[in-house]
């Protein structure tokens, strides 16, 4: 007997007819003898849905009442499954954000999970009821609702899993694991049967969707083991999939587990910067005040070795604001040239290999520079190494480099 | 400054352009200096596509996971109209079953409202708040949520108007108010300024659908003043519409107040049945069993003197059923012959001034047959009298009793 906390995101629970292939899965456990904790988004579409009718109503509509509207979304999937369940004979019940409660913090449309009452749940588990709870939502002290923002489902599903000590958290999903690159990109890319938290991070801030950066994080901290699944599989098939876990559960591990490429950058440029202390810090803190966030950054000496460049990316979405900025410093800061490009793509080699392994680095600047791919900035962290290239090399680079770490071969 | 409750029908918020409609009702009651709760049915279709979702998951669909799903209709537009009002600069808050908290029995989907905690609602008017409520739902007393059945939206809002003892309720629907007579049927019909709680229970429960029979029966026993008023009006418009109000509220009491017929009804006869005690008992014990509502009931001796017949009336779509039934009873009955007969209207006058005016019915059966139209079965309350005719003939009757009556002048 295990105890296990499933997710289903929009798409699994999209219609009359996946709502159903959900509930076959739910009993497909609850046969195995398993207690089932199962966590739903909306109905694909429905969040939009109501997204849209705010607006509508007013462009600055207000948060709170935004999570009212918005959290019916998940009340409706959890109620359809639950009464579903119940209909087939298993004997369920939807219990809501503020019926369990899960408590948040205060702020409305981005809230976070600060307490699960997690007694009751499991006083309804052990009577052998299936608990079907609305992922995304909770209640503030002030008893009024709250949502987690964007992909809180999933961060839902693993405090539910940390709270109640369930040996899985299984988030169902339209693919059927996580992979060593993009399949649409690389088309030798493989499924990984085991990816380290450490690693699922990185891959998951470099643009992997399958799981949201919070949820993994929330997952590490408490030692939730996590299983990424297709739930568009037959019912019975073997349990394949992605196990997100400690790395010291994964044996055999290689030095580079995935290649990621994200486009969603803007690459900005200050050249002939007159080098005095604090340059760059001024720099970035105009962009932090305004709320922009700068992923890679350089420093170098300039060509007449008495000015200095500075370079760094914004995402795409920002990049003109943060050229409005720059501009605004002309004056105080005296720089030659601004250069905006947005012809750029960040590819990254993960893995946790390579804390033990020097010499990574230069193996992958190499195998690019042998492929003709220019590299233009250079960023590492302790397990993921990025450089930014030419948009039009990405398809290219990952292959190239997929191919060099031998991860189509990837059976670890 | 007057405490109002005002309720807005599905139709009354069934856009974004009629919510900004009435939010603008809203901001014109609190210019005024009112103090104001809002409740508010889904928005028009909302339900119906709710229940056909899970209509479509089973067809014994679980009533307690069926009131979770349906009443986020209600939640959405709560959210939605209190975030509007906000935006615009009107302090409001929604407030939801669960967060009142409105107590019902524990029966789902057709529950009764037994308590509503009103401190902290009565706080909040006096803090300037709008309240929005969403109708039609509570919980019972074990957290769970439940629906008051179809129409719960305007017991909401009287039970709430009860709570905190507001000075009226004002119902908003698609037409101004109360009339005579249909007036689709009857050309000459006026709306009544004022009717007493009793003649509108009668008109309710004889079809005029804007209000339920419920709600006009919590405002009466608990003194609540409802007003029926139109959402479609302009705003800043007189507010004209119908006063539903104790009956010694109104000093011009007519003896007729209305015309109403109903088409919704079927007519089972049995003739020749030997006539021994407890015939008639049997014939509607069976049909109770079966659920089966008996409306009309008229018991005469036959022509030969020795037998007797028995008509009675019964809702159109549970006709077949009850023919059904009486046919089951045929051998321990030994009845002659069994008619349906679905061509028949009921047609009523209504009004308290009947109490202290015998000879009314008189009138109404000359009146109908000096213009040849044949009354069937007549059935009569305190405050009502009733007759079965010809379906064809319905206009003609509510217009010549209509006429008869002075309907046309009413200016009460």
């Amino acid at each position: 007997m295990s105890r296990i906390v499933l997710k289903f995101g929009g798409t699994s629970v999209g219609s009359v007819e996946r709502i159903n292939h959900v509930a076959k899965i739910v009993k497909s456990e609850v046969d195995l003898g398993n207690q089932i904790v199962v966590v739903l988004s909306a109905m694909a579409g429905e969040t939009d849905r109501l997204i849209n009718l705010t607006k509508e109503l007013s462009s600055s509509f207000q948060d709170s009442e935004y999570d009212v509207v918005i959290s019916s979304g998940e009340q409706v999937s959890a109620g359809a499954l639950s009464g579903l369940l119940n209909s087939s004979g298993i004997k369920a019940q939807s219990r809501l954000g503020w019926q369990i409660p899960i408590v948040t913090s205060g702020d409305h449309k981005s809230a976070r999970i600060e307490a699960i009452h997690s007694k009751e749940l499991i006083n309804l588990l052990e009577l052998n009821e299936v608990i079907v709870i609305p992922g995304f939502q909770g209640i503030n002290s002030e008893g009024r609702i709250t949502t987690l923002g964007r992909g809180g489902s999933d961060t839902s599903a693993v405090a539910i899993a940390a709270a109640i000590d369930a040996d899985f958290c299984d988030i169902y999903t339209d693919v059927d694991g996580v992979y060593t690159s993009d399949p649409n990109k690389v088309p030798t890319a493989k499924r990984l049967d085991k990816i380290s938290y450490e690693e699922m991070l990185e891959m998951a801030s470099l643009g992997a969707k399958v799981l949201q950066t919070r949820s993994v994080e929330t997952a590490m901290n408490n030692d939730v083991v996590l299983r990424v699944l297709s739930s568009f599989s037959d019912i019975g098939e073997d349990k394949k999939g992605t196990l997100v876990c400690p790395e010291d559960s994964i044996a055999d591990k290689k030095i580079v587990t995935g290649v990621a490429a994200s486009t969603n950058d803007s690459k900005l440029t200050l050249t002939g910067i007159k080098d005095k202390p604090g340059v760059a810090a001024e720099i970035l803190s105009v962009l932090a005040d305004d709320g922009i966030n700068v992923d890679m950054i350089v420093q170098n000496i300039s060509d007449d070795r008495k000015t200095t460049d500075l370079t760094y990316t914004v995402p795409n979405d920002e990049s003109t604001r943060a050229k409005e900025l720059m501009e605004g410093l002309s004056s105080s800061l005296s720089y030659k040239e601004l250069i905006v490009d947005n012809n750029i793509a960040k590819i990254s080699i993960v893995g946790v290999g390579m804390r033990s392994n020097a010499g990574v680095a230069s193996q992958m600047f190499r195998v690019l520079s042998q492929n003709n791919i220019n590299i233009d900035v250079i960023s590492t962290s302790e397990i993921k190494i990025s450089v930014l290239i030419n948009k039009g090399l990405t398809e290219k680079a990952l292959n190239t480099l997929h191919d060099h770490f031998e991860l189509g071969n990837t059976t670890n």
